[in-house]
């Protein structure tokens, strides 16, 4: 291989390697607008389940998940089994000579891009169930989600399955990585019911406001950074100038969808509530960010924004609808991830013209039956098995002192059980 | 084009891109240090005005900023009007077709570089007149800021125009970014008045601790790491040794800017105060890196970290006498990037032998009086048509309940109004 | 030169800017960690220190460290004297041109990732004398740990010295910067003593809560992504096939190992105490993350998993044994940077047949003793001139007043002293 092929080589694995680190980074976000959305007493366990979430889709995808969604061999809808990853070392060097240039980027780098998506998938679930599910239940899904559920459809899309010949487009995975974290939200929550005092009798919403606001602004931040890699990343190359310019395309239509939509929720929430509220602006920009993900790189900078914006004004009216529905969702996020990330792959035609609407909506409806189906049985097997709920007592006195055994501010709270 | 110029190409918008990532990330640092530095009734709707700003900054920079000051044409002083960008997509396959390789970056990676620099600069805003401004008020004049103020003095430097002519120096923005933010932050002070109980009838002075230290600490380190993307990207190119090595020094010289700055203002507030003053350390640090981003390139490591030094100097003894002007600037963001903002742009002489101390005199006076003079008109008109502070109830109460219907900390602080 | 190796210079260059600033970041990881796991009385002082000690480390390394640590001669042992660097500028065109193309990055990009590494080393002692030790004699060892002591060590290891020659294996740091400073840190706590409350005259074990576990966590994670930097980025090249596979390899496998010591630990914290332990599992991925750090590029992921796994077991045993000797250590850092760092030195030979576990041995007892006794004296010379340890008065009271003068929550903590 000639020096200027391996220098290619060396910048588009240096810049899936970065990419994947802003992705890995949103998983920090994803624990801090989490923890700041839920009640004091409910903060250290929500901080492990992120922590531990992480960890355990790291693991189950070297050992299983990157095999399955990714194989040697499969039919489209099946993938052959090969456990070999983990075994496997980077054997890219002696791919590249045999590709003839065809590879051009580190088999490593691209492991290391995938894992922090599944990683992503997972995060989005342990906000919708929050305060009132078990931590081990959660992880025991999380294990089934990451290794198998997720790496699945993941293959019928990104691993070339029967979706991708289909002509399902979804570019960073407004389908694959959002709606299936949010179906499989969706499915736990059901199986899980609203947390005490959410509902009342008498057909009464309760806000339960979350217990630090900084920490919620703080992770929307953070997932706007990471956003960059993700949707930026998923060009999958860089290294000539029409890769380079898509890239930069990406960026931007990124970071101006993720404006839209904080804008509109904001102004959306000031004419419905008469407040600018915080937190519709954040899940705003988390909504603009999730519809624009199906397609960043095919609108113009304008299309991006507005593609966001109205990602924006669906997240208010689902929240709000979700709340009507007694579905209870404390940080919003099958609103944020599913009912804008079906926008998101709806939205790719209008600037895309080589996507139908049809092989979108077979996307949609294919990932989302196949994660709630798979893990509304899940959910119900970890439920005869161990239960998913914490017992009444401890949701009141907090599942920071039963799960984990720390209280997340010993200091600042009086007296446990506040603000119900 | 062959092969190594597009490399060269991609490498060069990857560089800028990142840069831009790491600039956009300062948003998140000015929110945490802005929402650490005020009171806990005050921390909701200063962090709604920082993730606001950056979604109006975006927007009105992408439909008329950008234009403005990058123009296609223009005399030096009134550019053309041209509104092309929000249409535009990225044209720059072609561009560097047409240029024979001098255009070596993608433009959409030059707009999203300028996008969050413009960001910045209102960022400086939001922090000095917290807790007593109307959220909506400074919503619109960041309208204005954005996609008009900012961009023709930037147009004045960067985008060609009679400050560049000049020979006026500036690097990153010591002066386009920073005295211009503070310029206008400077305006908006006076013509809102201190917050109530800042200062007494009898002259007193009292000082009104920030709610939260370590959101102040991880703003400061937030802004230091993306304000290597702030000065490192701005030599805007990387691609051979002479320019590796250049935007090497700059990092360098930045970093050891932010030491000095710091140690400097730590030792200045243990001499006059006694004390460790963790908000001094802090501001000496921001006003170390103001101070080097007008010049980061040229001065050997020592300077930088004297030139840094003496910005944390001055920016102790700024703070001290706006407060006994009796201009309240809550998080002394007047001093850090207006006062020191001028030291940097002073400073670039004593390194820089092709600067000279008039044309550095001239960029700063135009700055500040271009700015300044445009700002106070505009809050003027905006307080005219909707005024501009919450009423005394509203500050007395916090402005998060009445501009926001939240509170940041619902759990923590026990009685509203509490620390004044 | 030619303009191919222009350009893989430069991006070796911005891939070593890069990792470098991910380590930077790293400072504000144990900022937050430690800020994180004190009390509310005392968080101020802590995030002072960890400013300060940055602005020291880079003043320092940049007078004498550098200089020491890769003089530009030295007989293995005791390097040469030389001054030159903070005068220097970057010399690097020329070394490039005449080394013909032997130096592939440039030199200042060169002081920059290594000035973050000295920062990194520092940033673990003040956790561990955290709530009782004085600011100033604090910052004082600063001085002398990272001008003098750290290079020295580092000089014998990674610049050129007598433990490179004899064939020690740290690819990363895992001896030079972590047993480095955890070594520094027992040193200090030695003489320092333990915390008032924390051991009763029974010999009862009283556990001290930290104030802010969304901070913990957070830094943790910050850590994580730096540690991609710390890791990646000591690989020093990426410019070609066979370097960009390994940088991939070692994010990786860096990656993997902190999956494997988290779940280790908050495994072994469930079986031991019955609780899911967010500070275990934290301090289970930090020690994943440090036993991987000698070796991060041989290891298939598997395996990486594995030594990490080993790491966030032992670090659970370490904290609990340290605490029974009565060596008080708010974080843990002794633990997790010193007994895991001497694991992960150990576990080279696993993985890398270059290794001996006799040279192994010799690094890991050349770095220990070193450090110890010079930092013991170091302590002990402070102690004498201008004491180490505050007041009963001040510790009872806090260091924040006492040191500060200013409170980290003033709004938040009822009563001062709380919590003990």
């Amino acid at each position: 291989m000639d020096k200027l092929t391996e220098l290619a080589y060396a910048l588009d694995t240096f810049y899936f390697l970065l990419s994947g680190a802003l992705v890995m980074w949103m998983a920090a976000g994803f624990a801090m607008l989490e923890a700041g959305l839920v009640r004091a007493k409910n903060t250290t366990e929500i901080l492990t389940k992120n922590v531990a979430l992480f960890a355990v889709a790291c693991i189950m995808y070297m050992l299983m998940g990157y095999n399955i969604m990714y194989p040697s061999d499969g039919n489209g809808i099946i993938p052959a089994i090969d456990l070999s990853f983990m075994f496997g070392g980077d054997h890219s060097a002696e791919k590249v000579l045999a590709s003839n240039g065809e590879t051009y980027y580190s088999g490593m780098s691209d492991f290391f891009f995938q894992v922090v998506f599944v990683a992503t998938a997972m995060s989005i679930v342990s906000g919708a169930v929050a305060e009132r599910m078990k931590l081990w239940a959660f992880l025991l899904f999380a294990v089934v989600m990451t290794g198998f559920i997720y790496p699945v459809q993941g293959y019928w899309k990104w691993g070339g399955g029967f979706l991708e010949g289909l002509g399902f487009n979804d570019f960073a995975g407004s389908g694959v990585v959002h709606l299936c974290g949010a179906s499989a939200a969706l499915a736990g929550v059901l199986l899980l019911g609203p947390r005490k005092g959410k509902y009342g009798k008498d057909g009464s919403i309760n806000a339960i406001p979350g217990a630090n606001m900084p920490l919620a602004a703080l992770g929307t931040f953070i997932l706007w950074l990471g956003w960059f890699g993700f949707n930026g990343g998923s060009e999958l190359k860089i290294s000539d100038v029409g890769e380079a310019n898509a890239v930069a395309a990406v960026f931007v239509n990124t970071n101006m969808a993720a404006a839209g939509g904080l804008t509109a929720a904001l102004i959306t929430a000031r004419l419905l509530f008469g407040k600018a509220d915080l937190t519709m602006a954040l899940n705003g920009a988390l909504a603009g960010l999730v519809a624009i993900t199906a397609e960043p790189l095919t609108p113009i900078p304008l299309a991006a924004t507005l593609i966001g914006a109205v990602g924006g004004l669906i997240v208010v009216f689902a929240i709000i609808t979700l709340d009507k529905l007694r579905i209870d969702d404390p940080v919003g996020a099958i609103s944020v991830h599913g009912v804008v990330g079906m926008w998101g792959l709806l939205a790719v035609p209008i600037t895309n013209s080589e996507a139908s609407i049809g092989a979108q909506l077979i996307g949609l409806g294919t990932i989302l039956s196949w994660v709630f189906v798979l893990s509304f049985i899940t959910w119900l097997l970890i439920k005869v098995i161990m239960g998913i709920r914490v017992s009444e007592e401890e949701e009141w006195e907090g599942v920071d002192i039963g799960e984990c055994g720390l209280e997340a501010y010993p200091e600042f709270v009086g007296a446990k059980g506040s603000a119900t």
